[in-house]
């Protein structure tokens, strides 16, 4: 992978086919479409399809700014560099479960990967009540095995330092310590919620108790730098079809706390159970929440016992120990999902996508009042069937 | 302050003074004097006066390997860098209890800095009975400030993740997790202690509630990035008189927990408490296990209420439980040091300077009791009182 042009520049449907060709990652044909399919707002998305030789491609190029924004919102092309290089991490430990990288270049911010064009986003998927019956076993594969194998656990500590260096990530570890971790908590101009949310959003941001257990799990965030995390996995970081599952989108990533991930997919989960009328419809939502715990664990639990560095790793103590703090830290990082996911900047779909507007602010009012329990009560958790019991419990509430 | 040489070659006695004297930090003159006065071992030190001026100068060299051990144990140059950077970041908050920096090559491994020779060796003052009445009000207003302004707290988290990078001290962190938090709990290679300690020692090797503690507590060490702390905070890394107070030597630098150089300074004001003979004695020691703490506390919580840029400081209750986790961490880590000075590589010269052989046995034990207690309670610790209770709690036992 070298670097083909010496500054950026904005690639256009067919730059982006020219440097595929350039590349030799596709043959020039006269069955070459290009179809740009991203949102356009942070990067741009570039399918490119052979309809002769069926054989697709695609090219992501950051983009320096928020298009909706404007300029005024600079966003660093380093991620381009974070993403594929996360990726290329992360397919040493599961290459079935994460896009394939075939180029990547820092100049001009363009990673070339894997069509996945056969697969579906999974938040879309599910608020159309598609199940996923394999999700939480790959979800849980990818995080016991990426997250136990790029820490000191399994990764010299010496060489483990430089990683940490390689993935630090200044910027878009901002977006997240102020969008997740800080301005939901505090009445900032960033958030965006319906007048109906305004009483239960000002008894959060007057709760003393969240108020500390917010800025414990903030801390944790901002200092714990113990693994590779993807930094973002909800559902729609998630490409999925009945059998197969690839988590993409890793520019988020840098060296952070074991629970992170693990806590923001399970929140989504709930996020989306919430959109469903039942506990019938709920059950595939919850299966996934205790298994994804289960698997991950049992990964985890496998790796430790034949690939561990760490002397103490004899322990099985450390293990339990080690365990029983992931979880509870997921728990505190799935609460702040939930409660930006409603009152702050980025909603989550499932929930703005309910239908009637009163079942909506319902909804969401049980979703902060998750939150808040999962912030409040995340040192007292002890199993991933805690959480589902704090779930249906704030929906009788 | 430039690079004047390309490449490294050691200093000697005579090229020290011309470097000093090509510098400008010292004017040429027959009235100079230039004496090595290192171990030798890790670092040459050369100690160059004007007798005429009155004036001294220090340079100190870091060499590519331990002496003692030869080309064997080659130790990277790097840690020159380290310490004079953290140095100058020292100096930002506590110009008054560091040596001034007055030049750094990284190519030369030399920082060239201020004359402290008018002070004494902590360590060694104390074991000749010496006391030093300021030392914990000076070593707490530094760890307040320093822990402090260098975190998340005062300095806006994308430049501090800059400086954790710069900070990124592999090797020398290395030493630190296998000597400190690794080897002295197994029955390792580079233990050393005497016969009569071997049934204490495996006794704490199969003590699984320490495993579990200690193998936390190391991974507090390996992960947790919140702030630059001096790595190695013993009271031989200390000059001082009757009223000034040096740190010295933070070669071992890096964005560590807070707790860890309080709990090493507590450690090892323990240590000498263990050479003395009576409580009456020790009360000297204990005055600064107390004065330390509430004085870091005191500083710290001044600095958090007029300069913290983190939106949490509201909480009171964050305030509270974030000196409550560092005191609990201090005291663990406190507890991994009095362990590896007692049965580790390193010792303290205070317990090997006891001239009786029974008593030395007897106190050393006291110390692996009090290490072991330190780590088995570090949950439990709630006042810096604490700790002189279990000490003499231990020393009763």
């Amino acid at each position: 992978m070298v670097t083909l042009t010496a500054s950026y520049e904005e690639l256009t449907e067919s730059s982006a086919v020219a440097l595929a060709i350039r590349l030799g990652l596709i043959q020039e044909s006269s069955h070459l479409t290009c179809t740009e399919i991203g949102d356009g707002n942070l990067n741009y998305v570039f399918h490119i399809f052979d309809h002769k030789q069926e054989k697709g491609l695609i090219i992501k190029q950051a983009l320096p700014y928020a298009k909706v924004v404007g300029e005024s919102w600079p966003l660093t092309l380093d991620r381009a560099r974070i993403e594929s290089a996360a990726l290329i991490k992360q397919s040493e430990y599961t290459p079935h479960l994460v896009p394939a990288v075939y180029y990547s270049d820092t100049a001009l911010a363009v990673t070339a990967m894997e069509d996945l064009s056969h697969l579906e986003i999974v938040r879309k998927g599910l608020i159309a009540g598609k199940q996923y019956p394999h999700l939480s076993d790959h979800v849980g594969e990818f995080l016991g095995k990426t997250l136990f194998y790029t820490s000191d656990f399994a990764t010299n500590p010496k060489i483990k330092k430089q990683f940490v260096k390689q993935f630090t990530n200044p910027d878009l570890c901002d977006i997240t310590e102020k969008l997740v971790f800080t301005d939901p908590f505090f009445d900032s101009s960033t958030n965006d919620f319906e007048e109906e949310l305004r009483e239960a959003a000002e008894a959060l941001w007057a709760d003393l108790e969240v108020q500390a257990k917010a800025a414990e799990l903030k801390r944790i965030f901002l200092t714990s730098a113990e693994t590779l995390v993807h930094g973002d996995l909800h559902t729609g970081s998630i490409f999925a079809s009945e059998t197969e599952t690839k988590i993409i989108d890793p520019e988020f990533a840098f060296y952070g706390p074991f629970g992170f991930d693990i806590g923001h997919f399970i929140a989504n989960l709930f996020l989306n159970a919430l959109s469903r009328e039942n506990e019938h419809d709920q059950q595939h939502l919850f299966d996934h929440v205790v298994n994804v715990w289960a698997t991950f664990k049992e990964v985890f639990a496998k790796a430790w016992k034949e690939d561990s560095i760490e002397a103490f790793s004899v322990s099985d103590s450390f293990l339990e120990t080690t365990f029983d703090r992931i979880l509870k830290e997921a728990t505190g990082f799935a609460g702040c999902e939930l409660v930006r996911r409603t009152i702050g900047l980025a909603h989550a779909a499932d929930l703005d996508a309910i239908p009637s507007p009163s079942k909506r602010i319902q909804q969401k009012k049980t979703a902060l009042t998750l939150g808040k329990t999962f912030i409040k009560q995340y040192h007292a958790v002890e199993t991933a069937s805690d959480l589902v019991a704090l779930f249906q419990q704030s929906v009788k509430e």
